[in-house]
């Protein structure tokens, strides 16, 4: 058996020490770590088509083989993404607040590293030189458990990864890949509190129910996205229909994409064909409640019926639900109800309506007239992310450097005594 | 069955609403809550007399029956408690971050509740009273689960609170009890993902262990404390012993009181001996490691033998472990060892050695030449406390007000799209 503990000790006994790098002896690692990666692209390769070849030989959809597929170009895309984490500036050691008290106690809150990070994922490989990227130059030792399918893939550059840490006199249980790829061994690795301070999954919604359910690990629960837009009675309709364009089919298979609509019902009449013409132009599917359906049904006769279910749907897809309402308070108490608190958006020109929607809707990231696209650590200037928290707790929305730190005081005295 | 979704249905639509109160709102409201403490006083005694009655019928211990006891001033310490909350500024709202991108949006980092709050505690009664005040202040609707030793007090307290925020217009079902004690119960309302946020257990260890390993929400570690001092070479040593004094005596149940003492073996003979008098001085039973006892076992007769196991324990009791170190970085190592990561101290006069331990520590909180004893919500000057935080994610040390707020993006626009 893959002897987890072994692991988790080596990982915590490592955190410790990157706790104390410098950012210019992390950005070395990483640099070395981005060589690496042009030099042995061979052997990355090698491993990655025996990777390739069992998945063809068990019959993995083409989609998914794909996604395991990594090529000379596939792999500068990792390595640069080491490169541009050298640029991102060190979060670790920045004093966020600094009090002195009445009794003379000088208090420093102070970012530091969470410590030990655990990164569940699936297919894909890059994951593995991306997420420890990130994570290094946070500071934080972090422990992989990456799909079967792709596992010598994850071999060849976790190995490559640590001999480059070693060769540069960095500690190379920086990273640390768990090689047993049983569901046995990741439930087990879910409950390592004695050694692993969070846990981040990475991939579909299954995985992070599975992490949710089993995990005694505190876990960051990311990237579902069901998210909305709605069209108030006041919005600019050209602008409308470009930012739903935009969002709905930009690229269909992010968690930031738009999968629900909703239409002021004063606007129905005019808006939703000029809707339905642009999305059906892009092979866009629309699915209309039963309100929708009273107003532009004999108009937009290719529109189909939602169901319940469409409204809780992130599709993933080139389909999006419709919905009436009377107004943004209904389109709050709509959103509210069956977002996954993601990312959503409110078209108007009436500042009131802005600000009540932008106050009123309980989502990680509020939008008024732009596009739900926008919610990803790139596009909010992070330099990089390790993912879109859904969640409440710790980080909400895109996930960078900072939000993979933690803080202590450190509090100074000269003989202080509780009184 | 007590129908824990109807109760987390009910506050997540309160969250909803409380978001939107003004701090004036919550404020009125919060002073609507401590009159009535006051003038239903007779109410809160007779219910607190029915759960002493059978406490004392199914012979709990006397510590526990006073625990468990009301009297006119404990419930004036309630009502004082919710007047003082007041007072505190209104963290929701603050603008954390403002910054624009290129493409011309405006993103704005806000601060707002982080919705619904589940509190799980044991028997005593005013933590009713108490984490409503917190979570109401900050914005968060919170579920209440007691102990079943208290749940007349509970009850009644709960249901004037209720009454009193009805009587003001604001919305009663920002607290909740759940009136069903049963484990089952608690156990359900730990996987009540779909509602509750946040889980914060109020107790011992194995409260706190029963949520870690049984809950699916978030839930936020809070106080178990084995704190460490270390006494360095250079120590003032009159200081040393007055802080261990404090720190080990002043008060002995709560989990910021140090349990463990490293010592720099070059001042091991002459220290010990004086701490030890000092110690035993205030019936402190001082357990020495191998090391110490080579050393001072001949001058200090009464000095008990540690075993591997104490230097593990929060003693919670007027015992204390003591070991020996060759250094700053030998004590470091220990503490990061067998520390729970709530606080720990170094004594020097040494400004290498404390920065050393500052940041080699990883605690909560680490002081120089200061009491363990100022871990605390009121004396870090936060005006109030939920509990301490010996987790790494979301919130660390002391967790007041700001600490029960999570955040959202508000982002501006003008009809941009991602290209």
């Amino acid at each position: 058996m893959h002897d987890l503990n072994i692991l988790g000790n080596n990982a915590k006994k490592a955190a410790l020490l990157l706790a104390g790098y410098s950012a210019k002896q992390k950005d070395k690692g990483l640099a070395a770590c981005a060589a690496a990666l042009y030099d042995r692209e061979e052997e990355i390769l090698a491993a990655n088509r025996q990777d390739i070849e069992n998945a063809e030989k068990n019959g993995v959809s083409p989609a998914m083989v794909d996604r395991l597929r990594l090529t000379p170009s596939r792999i500068q895309a990792m390595a640069e993404g080491l490169d541009q984490i050298t640029v991102l500036s060190d979060p670790v050691g920045e004093v966020l607040e600094r009090f002195e008290r009445p009794n003379g106690l000088l208090i420093e809150k102070v970012r530091v590293p969470i410590g030990v990070i655990g990164i569940i994922y699936e297919s894909r490989p890059n994951v593995t030189a991306d997420a420890f990227g990130l994570c290094f130059k946070s500071g934080n030792a972090v422990i992989l458990r990456g799909g079967s399918d792709a596992i010598s893939s994850n071999k060849a550059i976790a190995g490559l990864l640590r001999k480059a840490l070693s060769d540069e006199g960095l500690c190379p249980d920086a990273i640390q890949l768990i090689e047993d790829t049983s569901r046995e061994v990741a439930t087990e690795f879910m409950r390592l509190n004695r050694y692993v301070d969070v846990l981040i999954p990475r991939g579909g919604a299954g995985l992070i129910r599975s992490c949710v359910e089993n995990a005694t690990i505190p876990c960051i629960e990311t990237g579902t996205g069901n998210c909305h837009i709605y069209v108030d009675e006041s919005a600019d309709q050209d602008m409308a229909l470009d930012i739903i364009e935009n969002a709905k089919t930009q690229r269909l298979g992010v968690c930031n994409a738009c999968e629900s609509l909703l239409v002021h019902e004063a606007i129905l009449a005019e808006f939703v064909p000029k809707l339905y013409e642009r999305l059906t132009g892009k092979s866009v599917e629309i699915r209309a409640g039963e309100r929708v359906f009273q107003i532009v049904g004999n108009v937009c006769g290719g529109l189909k019926q939602a169901t319940e279910e469409d409204f809780q749907t992130e599709y993933l897809d080139a389909i999006v639900s419709l919905q009436a309402v009377k107004d943004t308070d209904e389109a709050i108490r709509h959103i509210n109800r069956y977002s996954t608190h993601h990312s959503e958006a409110i078209l108007t020109e009436d500042t009131e309506n802005a600000e009540r929607f932008l106050n009123g809707v309980d989502s990680a990231a509020v939008y008024v007239n732009a596009s739900t696209r926008f919610t990803d650590g790139f596009e909010f200037g992070f330099g990089a992310e390790i993912g879109i928290s859904t969640q409440k707790l710790h980080a909400r929305g895109p996930m960078g450097l900072k939000e993979l730190t933690s803080y202590k005081y450190k509090v100074r005295g000269s003989g202080q005594i509780r009184g």
